[in-house]
């Protein structure tokens, strides 16, 4: 990224807090030297945490107070009513202020959504801002969404999923024209349900380029760039796929640990294993972003550690960076005319 | 299983046909003294494979002659239609004529669904039969439907699904009061689609062990027992899972093979290596069962190979022993009453 560019953090989200956000940021800051951050929340809180990570001098942070949080339970629409100094909402603020170009958050989601939408609100064209995030497949990413924001789409929402989805990673990947792909049960023109059956019919009349029905392995084969689904069944799909690789992780390394022999193994295969299993961290891919919206917003995962947070900045930037949601409003405004055109 | 079971093989069904079918039978006949097995189909070719496989005079194994095959991509209504004598049809109607307690099939999904459905009929207080499997899980298994017979189900049809579960693991494991979860995006009341939540509350009436929603991750984490959803998400939840097995799997095999040095770590990491991947493997998996007819009818993977396809013959003969469909009836007549009255 060449501009300069200024990423709000809510330093008081996620199952830790500013112990994790606040680390995180000293990172990024050390490593990011065009990014500026400011960090929002308890003040005293954050400066004991960054006279912690001796990162009182960092000049690129800079402490923004905000005296609420939304708690990771809260429902969206009291954090919206009741916590107008929340961490989270100041965050979002700033980037509507044009104070900051995106915003972290490892808070609640469905608050974040929510706060997202009645301060930023969405881009002309798009009903339904969507979460997207990257995926590990066999040469290199895929991109999915909805991952939980609609848990009830109707076609034309696939259809404008698919459009920012095409646009978010031609614009971050440089990809020219991603191969989109419908997620279903079978790749034959007769498998799946009305509102997939009626998103194809969408999809093949759209300028993209559409590849048809995938299903839930070929995300991880790489002969997709951008899988779109519902939020429910998206949701679904990387909370499997996300359990799965957890189970083979943990069985990888109670198998290494079970006695001398497996040890003595382990010695000689643990950088091996490493970089198979860091391939597919999913700490590696912390970060979606919520598409659709005016402004830059990625949401952390609420358990991310330093170097997940960490990453979920670094995406942050990168999009505030590209101008994601300009490119979004100019191509779907492009891309939906012809579509209805067609 | 201590009683005599008869499971008629859909020899032809399947990428390979015979070439599996076959030799897979004999790997069952020779490991299971219990079990005797008819195999479906074009009885010439059916005849040379035994001949390859030394295997001519196994008494248990006897050949049934079909003169049709049903194709991979032909649609249901018209294999049922025109394919009268085809393998896997004749193989459930010896089901039907109770020549056999069991019918295995690594045929058309689709086809073989509708055929069992046809043939067999559906279990009084059954509306949709559903397709189960068992997934590993991080202490033994988790069973998990509807994995795509109903690509749009009614809570009522959850309510059912997750009673036909809950017996079944119950029989077949041996588990008092399996816990049944419904999958959903996130733990809390609020969340999910209308259908799932009134699948929950109809669950919460239920005499079942409902533990509520579980999310896809908890698949594997061992805390549920079966997991209910509708066929559509299962479906996709099923392969984003087999899809990221198998992306772990590639890239430690392409790992270990980099240089000198990975091959000389493979050496001693392969049987630990093994041993993990072994435990995660689809094809012991392999062996989709399709609950609420009134006959066991277990699909196979149309991909299966000879192990796994054998390991599919093997659950057919389970549950025919422990006479699950019986066993289903009885329990959906008490449980649905209860729940009905209360």
């Amino acid at each position: 990224m060449s501009r300069r560019v200024t990423v709000s953090v809510d330093a008081m989200g996620g199952d830790v807090g500013p112990g994790v956000t606040v680390p995180a940021a000293c990172d990024i800051a050390r490593t990011h030297p065009h990014l500026d951050l400011l960090l929002v929340g308890d003040a005293a809180r954050i400066h004991r945490e960054l006279e912690a990570q001796g990162a009182r001098h960092i000049k690129q942070i800079q402490v923004h107070h905000a005296s609420q949080v939304v708690g990771m339970d809260e429902p969206p629409a009291q954090a919206l009513r009741s916590k107008k100094d929340s961490s989270m909402r100041v965050a979002i603020d700033l980037v509507r202020a044009g104070t900051a170009d995106a915003a972290v958050s490892a808070g609640n989601t469905g608050a974040l959504m929510a706060t997202g939408r009645f301060v930023l609100k969405t881009l002309p064209g798009i009903d339904r801002p969507a979460i997207m995030t990257a995926l590990p497949s066999r040469n290199g990413h895929t991109h999915m969404l909805d991952l939980g924001a609609n848990v009830d789409c109707k076609a034309e929402h696939l259809l404008q999923f698919a459009v920012m989805g095409s646009v978010l990673v031609e614009h971050m990947s440089g990809l020219r024209r991603p191969r989109v792909g419908l997620l279903n049960v079978g790749q034959e023109a007769i498998k799946g349900n009305e509102q997939v059956k009626e998103a194809n019919a969408l999809l093949e009349r759209s300028p993209l380029n559409y590849i048809g029905y995938v299903e839930g392995d070929h995300i991880y084969c790489g002969d997709v760039d951008v899988v779109v689904s519902d939020g429910f069944v998206g949701n679904v799909s990387l909370k499997s796929s996300e359990g799965v690789a957890k189970l083979i992780t943990q069985l990888l390394k109670e198998g290494f640990r079970r006695n001398l022999l497996t040890r003595a193994a382990a010695l000689v295969a643990t950088p091996v294993l490493r970089n198979v299993l860091d391939q597919v961290d999913p700490r590696r891919y912390n970060g979606a972003s919520l598409v659709g919206l005016r402004g830059v917003v990625v949401k952390s995962h609420g358990g991310a550690d330093r170097m997940a947070f960490a990453n979920a900045i670094h995406i942050a930037g990168l999009e505030a960076a590209a101008r994601v949601p300009e490119r979004i409003a100019e191509s779907v405004h492009e891309l939906l005319r012809h579509g209805s055109a067609a």
